[in-house]
Protein backbone atom coordinates (compact mmCIF):
# COMPACT_ATOMS: atom_id res chain seq x y z
CA UNK A 1 0.00 0.00 0.00
CA UNK A 2 1.85 3.60 -1.28
CA UNK A 3 2.15 5.81 1.65
CA UNK A 4 3.16 9.53 2.39
CA UNK A 5 6.19 9.89 5.37
CA UNK A 6 7.20 13.85 5.15
CA UNK A 7 5.36 16.12 6.99
CA UNK A 8 4.46 18.97 4.41
CA UNK A 9 3.22 15.90 1.84
CA UNK A 10 0.86 14.34 4.07
CA UNK A 11 -0.38 17.78 5.25
CA UNK A 12 -0.87 18.62 1.16
CA UNK A 13 -2.40 15.18 0.93
CA UNK A 14 -4.79 15.96 3.78
CA UNK A 15 -5.59 19.51 2.04
CA UNK A 16 -6.42 17.74 -1.24
CA UNK A 17 -8.64 15.29 0.29
CA UNK A 18 -6.14 12.06 -0.48
CA UNK A 19 -7.78 8.76 0.61
CA UNK A 20 -5.84 8.20 3.77
CA UNK A 21 -6.64 5.16 6.01
CA UNK A 22 -4.97 6.06 8.73
CA UNK A 23 -1.76 8.18 10.32
CA UNK A 24 0.49 6.92 12.66
CA UNK A 25 2.31 9.62 14.38
CA UNK A 26 5.36 9.14 16.90
CA UNK A 27 4.86 9.61 20.29
CA UNK A 28 8.36 11.28 20.50
CA UNK A 29 7.93 13.92 18.09
CA UNK A 30 6.13 17.73 18.96
CA UNK A 31 6.02 20.49 16.64
CA UNK A 32 3.77 22.50 14.79
CA UNK A 33 3.51 20.83 11.92
CA UNK A 34 2.65 17.47 13.82
CA UNK A 35 -0.09 19.69 15.85
CA UNK A 36 -1.63 20.70 12.06
CA UNK A 37 -1.43 17.16 11.20
CA UNK A 38 -3.41 16.04 14.61
CA UNK A 39 -5.57 19.15 13.88
CA UNK A 40 -6.57 18.22 10.38
CA UNK A 41 -6.88 14.31 10.82
CA UNK A 42 -9.35 15.51 13.87
CA UNK A 43 -11.28 17.84 11.37
CA UNK A 44 -11.74 15.20 8.67
CA UNK A 45 -12.47 12.30 10.44
CA UNK A 46 -9.38 10.13 9.30
CA UNK A 47 -8.27 7.97 11.90
CA UNK A 48 -4.97 8.98 13.56
CA UNK A 49 -3.31 6.95 16.48
CA UNK A 50 0.05 7.56 18.75
CA UNK A 51 2.73 5.36 18.37
CA UNK A 52 6.23 4.36 19.42
CA UNK A 53 8.95 5.98 17.48
CA UNK A 54 9.76 2.13 16.28
CA UNK A 55 6.77 1.73 14.85
CA UNK A 56 6.72 4.49 12.08
CA UNK A 57 10.39 3.93 11.59
CA UNK A 58 9.52 0.15 10.65
CA UNK A 59 7.47 1.72 8.27
CA UNK A 60 8.69 5.23 6.89
CA UNK A 61 12.47 4.05 7.30
CA UNK A 62 15.26 5.42 10.03
CA UNK A 63 14.96 8.90 8.58
CA UNK A 64 11.45 9.52 9.07
CA UNK A 65 9.32 12.95 9.96
CA UNK A 66 7.25 11.17 12.96
CA UNK A 67 4.33 10.31 10.73
CA UNK A 68 3.15 8.23 8.09
CA UNK A 69 -0.19 7.99 6.32
CA UNK A 70 -1.02 5.27 4.38
CA UNK A 71 -2.84 5.95 1.38
CA UNK A 72 -6.19 3.99 0.29
CA UNK A 73 -5.56 2.32 -3.02
CA UNK A 74 -7.85 3.44 -5.51
CA UNK A 75 -10.46 0.59 -6.19
CA UNK A 76 -11.77 0.11 -9.52
CA UNK A 77 -14.99 -1.46 -10.43
CA UNK A 78 -16.01 -4.47 -13.15
CA UNK A 79 -17.67 -2.92 -16.34
CA UNK A 80 -20.20 -6.30 -15.44
CA UNK A 81 -21.23 -4.42 -12.03
CA UNK A 82 -21.48 -1.43 -13.56
CA UNK A 83 -23.95 -2.45 -15.86
CA UNK A 84 -25.98 -4.63 -13.32
CA UNK A 85 -26.50 -0.94 -11.43
CA UNK A 86 -26.64 2.11 -13.98
CA UNK A 87 -28.76 4.26 -13.15
CA UNK A 88 -28.10 7.66 -15.06
CA UNK A 89 -27.05 5.69 -18.44
CA UNK A 90 -24.55 7.72 -19.08
CA UNK A 91 -20.61 6.39 -19.23
CA UNK A 92 -17.96 7.93 -19.78
CA UNK A 93 -15.09 6.46 -21.90
CA UNK A 94 -11.21 7.63 -21.71
CA UNK A 95 -9.58 6.29 -25.19
CA UNK A 96 -5.48 6.89 -24.35
CA UNK A 97 -5.59 10.09 -22.29
CA UNK A 98 -2.21 10.84 -21.55
CA UNK A 99 -2.16 13.69 -19.45
CA UNK A 100 -2.54 13.98 -15.72
CA UNK A 101 -4.55 17.10 -15.55
CA UNK A 102 -6.78 16.49 -18.53
CA UNK A 103 -7.56 12.65 -16.69
CA UNK A 104 -8.79 14.01 -13.53
CA UNK A 105 -10.20 17.15 -15.00
CA UNK A 106 -12.66 14.64 -16.92
CA UNK A 107 -13.26 12.41 -14.32
CA UNK A 108 -14.39 15.58 -11.94
CA UNK A 109 -16.52 16.44 -15.00
CA UNK A 110 -18.22 12.61 -15.43
CA UNK A 111 -18.29 12.96 -11.72
CA UNK A 112 -20.07 16.27 -11.84
CA UNK A 113 -22.93 14.75 -14.26
CA UNK A 114 -23.78 11.49 -12.21
CA UNK A 115 -22.06 9.27 -14.62
CA UNK A 116 -22.66 5.71 -14.28
CA UNK A 117 -18.81 4.75 -14.46
CA UNK A 118 -16.16 6.02 -16.20
CA UNK A 119 -13.59 3.17 -18.26
CA UNK A 120 -10.19 3.89 -18.85
CA UNK A 121 -8.08 2.31 -21.14
CA UNK A 122 -5.22 0.80 -19.32
CA UNK A 123 -2.58 0.79 -22.10
CA UNK A 124 -1.38 4.26 -22.80
CA UNK A 125 -2.71 6.75 -20.96
CA UNK A 126 -1.90 8.49 -17.67
CA UNK A 127 -2.02 5.93 -14.85
CA UNK A 128 -4.91 6.54 -12.88
CA UNK A 129 -3.17 7.44 -9.40
CA UNK A 130 -3.13 9.76 -6.58
CA UNK A 131 -1.84 12.88 -8.86
CA UNK A 132 -5.05 12.19 -10.85
CA UNK A 133 -6.70 11.80 -7.09
CA UNK A 134 -5.33 15.44 -6.58
CA UNK A 135 -6.24 16.94 -10.09
CA UNK A 136 -9.76 15.30 -10.07
CA UNK A 137 -10.51 17.72 -6.82
CA UNK A 138 -11.37 14.07 -4.77
CA UNK A 139 -14.18 13.43 -7.72
CA UNK A 140 -12.12 10.35 -8.49
CA UNK A 141 -13.63 8.46 -5.24
CA UNK A 142 -17.45 9.53 -6.02
CA UNK A 143 -17.64 8.17 -9.93
CA UNK A 144 -17.06 4.12 -10.58
CA UNK A 145 -14.00 3.68 -12.17
CA UNK A 146 -13.44 0.44 -14.32
CA UNK A 147 -10.09 -0.43 -15.83
CA UNK A 148 -10.05 -1.93 -19.53
CA UNK A 149 -7.60 -3.61 -20.89
CA UNK A 150 -9.51 -4.08 -24.12
CA UNK A 151 -12.00 -0.93 -25.11
CA UNK A 152 -13.39 -2.27 -28.68
CA UNK A 153 -14.36 -5.36 -26.50
CA UNK A 154 -15.91 -3.56 -23.63
CA UNK A 155 -17.68 -1.15 -26.34
CA UNK A 156 -19.43 -4.18 -27.82
CA UNK A 157 -20.22 -5.02 -24.57
CA UNK A 158 -21.56 -2.03 -23.68
CA UNK A 159 -23.22 -2.52 -27.15
CA UNK A 160 -25.04 -5.50 -25.82
CA UNK A 161 -26.43 -3.82 -22.43
CA UNK A 162 -28.40 -1.32 -24.89
CA UNK A 163 -26.13 1.41 -24.94
CA UNK A 164 -25.60 3.85 -28.08
CA UNK A 165 -21.74 4.37 -27.89
CA UNK A 166 -20.75 7.88 -29.44
CA UNK A 167 -17.35 9.31 -30.33
CA UNK A 168 -16.18 12.55 -30.51
CA UNK A 169 -14.85 13.52 -34.04
CA UNK A 170 -13.75 16.72 -35.21
CA UNK A 171 -15.42 15.96 -38.73
CA UNK A 172 -18.29 14.33 -37.85
CA UNK A 173 -21.75 15.74 -39.28
CA UNK A 174 -23.48 15.64 -36.18
CA UNK A 175 -22.63 18.57 -34.13
CA UNK A 176 -23.55 16.87 -30.53
CA UNK A 177 -26.34 19.04 -29.35
CA UNK A 178 -28.66 17.48 -31.85
CA UNK A 179 -27.62 13.48 -30.67
CA UNK A 180 -30.78 12.18 -28.76
CA UNK A 181 -28.52 11.73 -25.09
CA UNK A 182 -32.09 10.40 -23.42
CA UNK A 183 -31.33 6.81 -24.41
CA UNK A 184 -28.27 5.33 -22.28
CA UNK A 185 -25.21 6.65 -23.36
CA UNK A 186 -21.72 5.91 -23.65
CA UNK A 187 -19.14 8.87 -25.04
CA UNK A 188 -15.65 8.42 -25.90
CA UNK A 189 -13.18 10.62 -25.65
CA UNK A 190 -9.66 10.07 -27.09
CA UNK A 191 -5.86 11.31 -26.90
CA UNK A 192 -5.11 14.54 -26.60
CA UNK A 193 -3.12 14.99 -29.98
CA UNK A 194 -4.37 12.09 -31.89
CA UNK A 195 -8.29 12.05 -30.77
CA UNK A 196 -10.58 8.84 -30.75
CA UNK A 197 -8.05 5.73 -32.41
CA UNK A 198 -9.59 4.64 -35.59
CA UNK A 199 -11.06 1.63 -34.56
CA UNK A 200 -13.40 2.66 -31.73
CA UNK A 201 -14.59 5.15 -34.41
CA UNK A 202 -15.65 2.31 -36.59
CA UNK A 203 -17.01 0.83 -33.78
CA UNK A 204 -19.43 3.62 -32.56
CA UNK A 205 -23.00 4.10 -33.56
CA UNK A 206 -22.17 7.88 -33.94
CA UNK A 207 -19.75 10.36 -34.42
CA UNK A 208 -20.49 13.86 -32.66
CA UNK A 209 -18.75 17.24 -33.57
CA UNK A 210 -18.31 20.36 -31.43
CA UNK A 211 -18.62 23.16 -33.99
CA UNK A 212 -16.14 26.08 -32.87
CA UNK A 213 -14.95 29.30 -35.11
CA UNK A 214 -13.30 29.30 -37.94
CA UNK A 215 -9.77 29.23 -38.17
CA UNK A 216 -9.35 27.57 -34.48
CA UNK A 217 -8.36 24.58 -33.47
CA UNK A 218 -10.21 22.01 -31.71
CA UNK A 219 -10.69 22.19 -28.40
CA UNK A 220 -8.98 20.71 -25.37
CA UNK A 221 -10.38 17.05 -24.77
CA UNK A 222 -11.43 17.65 -21.06
CA UNK A 223 -13.00 20.99 -22.26
CA UNK A 224 -15.02 18.67 -24.92
CA UNK A 225 -15.84 16.31 -22.13
CA UNK A 226 -17.30 18.86 -20.11
CA UNK A 227 -19.24 20.40 -23.10
CA UNK A 228 -20.74 16.87 -24.38
CA UNK A 229 -21.57 15.51 -20.93
CA UNK A 230 -23.46 18.96 -19.52
CA UNK A 231 -25.30 18.87 -22.49
CA UNK A 232 -25.63 15.00 -22.50
CA UNK A 233 -26.99 15.18 -18.27
CA UNK A 234 -28.98 18.72 -19.38
CA UNK A 235 -31.53 16.35 -21.85
CA UNK A 236 -31.36 13.61 -19.07
CA UNK A 237 -33.18 15.89 -16.75
CA UNK A 238 -35.07 17.33 -19.22
CA UNK B 1 13.06 39.08 -27.99
CA UNK B 2 12.82 35.72 -26.75
CA UNK B 3 14.51 32.68 -29.06
CA UNK B 4 14.84 29.21 -28.67
CA UNK B 5 18.14 27.25 -29.75
CA UNK B 6 17.75 23.96 -28.91
CA UNK B 7 17.46 22.00 -31.83
CA UNK B 8 15.03 19.72 -30.09
CA UNK B 9 13.07 22.23 -28.60
CA UNK B 10 12.34 24.46 -31.94
CA UNK B 11 11.33 21.21 -33.29
CA UNK B 12 8.61 20.82 -30.74
CA UNK B 13 7.83 24.48 -31.22
CA UNK B 14 7.48 23.97 -35.13
CA UNK B 15 4.88 21.67 -34.27
CA UNK B 16 3.33 23.06 -31.59
CA UNK B 17 2.55 26.18 -34.00
CA UNK B 18 4.54 29.21 -31.64
CA UNK B 19 4.67 32.18 -33.55
CA UNK B 20 8.13 32.24 -34.73
CA UNK B 21 9.31 35.25 -36.80
CA UNK B 22 12.63 34.06 -38.25
CA UNK B 23 14.82 30.99 -38.01
CA UNK B 24 18.72 31.64 -38.95
CA UNK B 25 20.71 28.26 -39.97
CA UNK B 26 24.33 27.81 -39.53
CA UNK B 27 25.48 26.89 -42.89
CA UNK B 28 28.25 24.53 -41.87
CA UNK B 29 25.94 22.51 -39.95
CA UNK B 30 24.28 19.54 -42.19
CA UNK B 31 22.48 16.71 -40.36
CA UNK B 32 19.10 15.10 -39.84
CA UNK B 33 17.42 18.02 -37.37
CA UNK B 34 18.10 20.34 -39.24
CA UNK B 35 16.96 18.67 -42.57
CA UNK B 36 13.78 18.50 -40.63
CA UNK B 37 14.02 22.18 -39.45
CA UNK B 38 14.32 23.12 -43.27
CA UNK B 39 11.61 21.06 -44.09
CA UNK B 40 8.91 22.42 -41.27
CA UNK B 41 10.06 25.47 -42.42
CA UNK B 42 9.04 25.12 -45.99
CA UNK B 43 5.67 23.31 -44.97
CA UNK B 44 4.76 25.87 -42.33
CA UNK B 45 5.97 28.85 -45.01
CA UNK B 46 8.14 29.97 -41.41
CA UNK B 47 11.18 32.22 -42.76
CA UNK B 48 14.60 30.51 -42.74
CA UNK B 49 18.04 31.63 -43.40
CA UNK B 50 21.45 30.29 -44.15
CA UNK B 51 23.91 32.15 -42.47
CA UNK B 52 27.37 31.99 -41.05
CA UNK B 53 28.11 30.18 -38.16
CA UNK B 54 29.19 33.50 -36.18
CA UNK B 55 25.90 35.13 -37.09
CA UNK B 56 24.01 31.89 -35.49
CA UNK B 57 26.57 31.88 -32.00
CA UNK B 58 26.01 35.75 -31.41
CA UNK B 59 22.37 34.87 -30.92
CA UNK B 60 22.44 31.63 -29.43
CA UNK B 61 26.59 31.36 -27.59
CA UNK B 62 28.96 29.76 -28.57
CA UNK B 63 28.00 26.14 -27.69
CA UNK B 64 25.25 26.38 -29.89
CA UNK B 65 23.58 23.33 -32.31
CA UNK B 66 22.95 25.67 -35.54
CA UNK B 67 20.09 27.20 -34.84
CA UNK B 68 18.52 29.98 -33.51
CA UNK B 69 14.53 31.03 -34.00
CA UNK B 70 13.13 34.02 -32.87
CA UNK B 71 9.76 34.23 -30.83
CA UNK B 72 7.38 36.25 -31.74
CA UNK B 73 6.15 38.37 -29.15
CA UNK B 74 2.54 37.74 -27.29
CA UNK B 75 0.68 41.26 -28.95
CA UNK B 76 -1.74 42.09 -26.67
CA UNK B 77 -4.71 44.46 -27.41
CA UNK B 78 -6.20 47.52 -25.19
CA UNK B 79 -9.39 47.34 -23.95
CA UNK B 80 -10.56 50.23 -25.83
CA UNK B 81 -9.17 48.97 -29.20
CA UNK B 82 -11.65 45.25 -28.48
CA UNK B 83 -15.01 47.69 -27.57
CA UNK B 84 -14.17 49.32 -30.54
CA UNK B 85 -14.02 46.72 -32.98
CA UNK B 86 -16.58 44.23 -30.41
CA UNK B 87 -18.15 41.11 -33.16
CA UNK B 88 -19.85 38.74 -31.39
CA UNK B 89 -20.58 40.63 -28.16
CA UNK B 90 -19.05 37.64 -25.82
CA UNK B 91 -15.71 38.68 -23.21
CA UNK B 92 -14.17 36.19 -21.33
CA UNK B 93 -12.84 37.42 -17.72
CA UNK B 94 -9.63 35.47 -16.36
CA UNK B 95 -9.13 36.73 -13.05
CA UNK B 96 -6.33 34.99 -10.88
CA UNK B 97 -6.21 31.84 -13.39
CA UNK B 98 -2.95 30.45 -11.49
CA UNK B 99 -2.47 26.96 -14.09
CA UNK B 100 -0.78 27.89 -17.01
CA UNK B 101 -2.74 24.63 -18.40
CA UNK B 102 -5.85 25.93 -17.31
CA UNK B 103 -4.84 29.58 -19.09
CA UNK B 104 -4.00 27.51 -22.24
CA UNK B 105 -7.38 25.73 -22.09
CA UNK B 106 -9.27 28.79 -21.34
CA UNK B 107 -8.11 31.14 -24.27
CA UNK B 108 -8.51 28.25 -26.37
CA UNK B 109 -12.59 27.89 -25.54
CA UNK B 110 -12.80 31.17 -25.99
CA UNK B 111 -10.95 31.36 -29.37
CA UNK B 112 -13.18 28.60 -30.40
CA UNK B 113 -16.48 30.62 -29.93
CA UNK B 114 -15.05 33.25 -31.63
CA UNK B 115 -15.11 35.62 -28.14
CA UNK B 116 -13.83 39.21 -29.01
CA UNK B 117 -11.67 39.36 -26.22
CA UNK B 118 -9.84 37.58 -23.15
CA UNK B 119 -9.20 40.02 -20.26
CA UNK B 120 -6.27 38.50 -18.32
CA UNK B 121 -5.24 39.90 -15.16
CA UNK B 122 -1.80 40.99 -14.51
CA UNK B 123 -1.39 40.22 -11.05
CA UNK B 124 -1.48 36.77 -9.21
CA UNK B 125 -1.99 34.85 -12.78
CA UNK B 126 0.14 32.13 -14.88
CA UNK B 127 1.92 34.58 -17.71
CA UNK B 128 1.01 34.42 -20.62
CA UNK B 129 4.02 33.14 -22.10
CA UNK B 130 4.98 30.26 -24.42
CA UNK B 131 3.82 28.01 -22.33
CA UNK B 132 0.46 29.27 -22.40
CA UNK B 133 0.79 29.20 -26.26
CA UNK B 134 0.93 25.62 -26.50
CA UNK B 135 -0.96 24.76 -23.89
CA UNK B 136 -4.00 26.71 -26.09
CA UNK B 137 -2.77 25.06 -29.47
CA UNK B 138 -1.90 28.07 -30.92
CA UNK B 139 -5.22 29.64 -30.16
CA UNK B 140 -3.83 32.69 -28.31
CA UNK B 141 -3.10 33.85 -31.94
CA UNK B 142 -6.69 33.75 -32.48
CA UNK B 143 -8.25 36.23 -29.96
CA UNK B 144 -7.67 39.26 -28.99
CA UNK B 145 -5.81 39.42 -25.50
CA UNK B 146 -5.84 42.07 -23.30
CA UNK B 147 -3.57 42.41 -19.97
CA UNK B 148 -6.02 43.91 -17.65
CA UNK B 149 -3.94 46.14 -14.93
CA UNK B 150 -7.54 46.27 -12.70
CA UNK B 151 -10.37 44.35 -13.33
CA UNK B 152 -12.48 46.09 -11.51
CA UNK B 153 -11.75 49.24 -13.63
CA UNK B 154 -11.86 47.30 -16.52
CA UNK B 155 -15.57 45.63 -15.86
CA UNK B 156 -17.11 48.92 -15.29
CA UNK B 157 -15.71 49.95 -18.81
CA UNK B 158 -17.26 46.87 -20.00
CA UNK B 159 -20.99 47.81 -18.27
CA UNK B 160 -20.71 51.48 -19.81
CA UNK B 161 -20.42 49.68 -23.19
CA UNK B 162 -23.41 48.18 -22.54
CA UNK B 163 -22.12 44.69 -21.58
CA UNK B 164 -23.77 42.89 -18.90
CA UNK B 165 -21.10 41.37 -16.70
CA UNK B 166 -21.85 37.75 -14.76
CA UNK B 167 -19.35 35.95 -12.85
CA UNK B 168 -19.39 31.85 -11.76
CA UNK B 169 -20.44 31.16 -8.26
CA UNK B 170 -21.42 28.04 -7.10
CA UNK B 171 -23.71 29.17 -4.68
CA UNK B 172 -25.49 31.27 -7.06
CA UNK B 173 -29.33 30.75 -7.46
CA UNK B 174 -29.51 31.30 -11.23
CA UNK B 175 -28.13 28.26 -13.49
CA UNK B 176 -25.97 29.28 -16.33
CA UNK B 177 -29.30 28.03 -18.77
CA UNK B 178 -31.14 30.12 -17.40
CA UNK B 179 -29.12 33.57 -18.28
CA UNK B 180 -30.08 35.01 -21.58
CA UNK B 181 -26.32 35.45 -23.26
CA UNK B 182 -28.22 37.48 -26.30
CA UNK B 183 -27.14 40.50 -24.73
CA UNK B 184 -23.29 41.61 -24.60
CA UNK B 185 -21.85 39.77 -22.10
CA UNK B 186 -18.46 39.66 -20.08
CA UNK B 187 -18.22 36.28 -18.23
CA UNK B 188 -15.77 36.53 -15.48
CA UNK B 189 -14.04 33.29 -14.12
CA UNK B 190 -11.63 32.99 -11.37
CA UNK B 191 -9.02 31.35 -9.49
CA UNK B 192 -8.72 27.49 -9.34
CA UNK B 193 -9.35 27.41 -5.20
CA UNK B 194 -10.35 30.63 -4.62
CA UNK B 195 -13.16 31.32 -7.37
CA UNK B 196 -14.09 34.85 -8.31
CA UNK B 197 -12.69 37.40 -6.53
CA UNK B 198 -15.27 38.86 -3.76
CA UNK B 199 -15.25 42.50 -4.78
CA UNK B 200 -15.45 41.32 -8.75
CA UNK B 201 -18.47 39.17 -7.74
CA UNK B 202 -20.19 42.35 -6.00
CA UNK B 203 -19.52 44.25 -9.12
CA UNK B 204 -21.31 41.61 -11.53
CA UNK B 205 -24.95 42.02 -12.82
CA UNK B 206 -25.59 38.17 -12.23
CA UNK B 207 -23.71 35.59 -10.75
CA UNK B 208 -24.20 31.84 -12.63
CA UNK B 209 -24.33 28.52 -10.95
CA UNK B 210 -23.28 25.15 -12.57
CA UNK B 211 -25.32 22.68 -11.62
CA UNK B 212 -23.91 19.41 -10.48
CA UNK B 213 -24.61 16.16 -8.81
CA UNK B 214 -24.41 16.16 -5.05
CA UNK B 215 -21.66 15.01 -3.26
CA UNK B 216 -19.34 16.30 -5.42
CA UNK B 217 -17.43 19.53 -5.62
CA UNK B 218 -17.30 22.12 -8.95
CA UNK B 219 -15.51 21.49 -11.79
CA UNK B 220 -12.15 22.06 -12.63
CA UNK B 221 -11.95 26.07 -13.85
CA UNK B 222 -11.33 25.47 -17.67
CA UNK B 223 -13.94 22.77 -17.66
CA UNK B 224 -16.53 25.91 -16.07
CA UNK B 225 -15.74 27.95 -18.37
CA UNK B 226 -15.91 25.58 -21.85
CA UNK B 227 -19.61 24.27 -20.80
CA UNK B 228 -20.22 28.25 -20.10
CA UNK B 229 -18.78 29.55 -22.90
CA UNK B 230 -20.89 27.27 -25.67
CA UNK B 231 -24.00 27.80 -24.03
CA UNK B 232 -23.65 31.69 -24.73
CA UNK B 233 -22.25 30.28 -28.07
CA UNK B 234 -25.46 28.73 -28.83
CA UNK B 235 -27.39 31.33 -27.67
CA UNK B 236 -26.29 34.28 -29.74
CA UNK B 237 -26.14 31.69 -32.69
CA UNK B 238 -29.80 30.94 -32.31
Amino acid sequence: MPGVSSLNALIEALKDGLPINKVLISRSRHDAKIATVVRMCRELRIVFQFVPAEAVERKAGVKNQGVYAEIAPVSFFSLDTVLADAKTGLVVILDNIEDTGNLGAMIRSAAAVASDAVLVSIRNSAPVNETVWRTSAGAMGKVRLVQSRNLAMDIEKLKKAGFWVVATDPHAKMNFYDFDFKSKTAVIFGNESKGVSPLLKKNADQLLAIPHAQGVESLNVSAAAAIILYEAWRQKKG
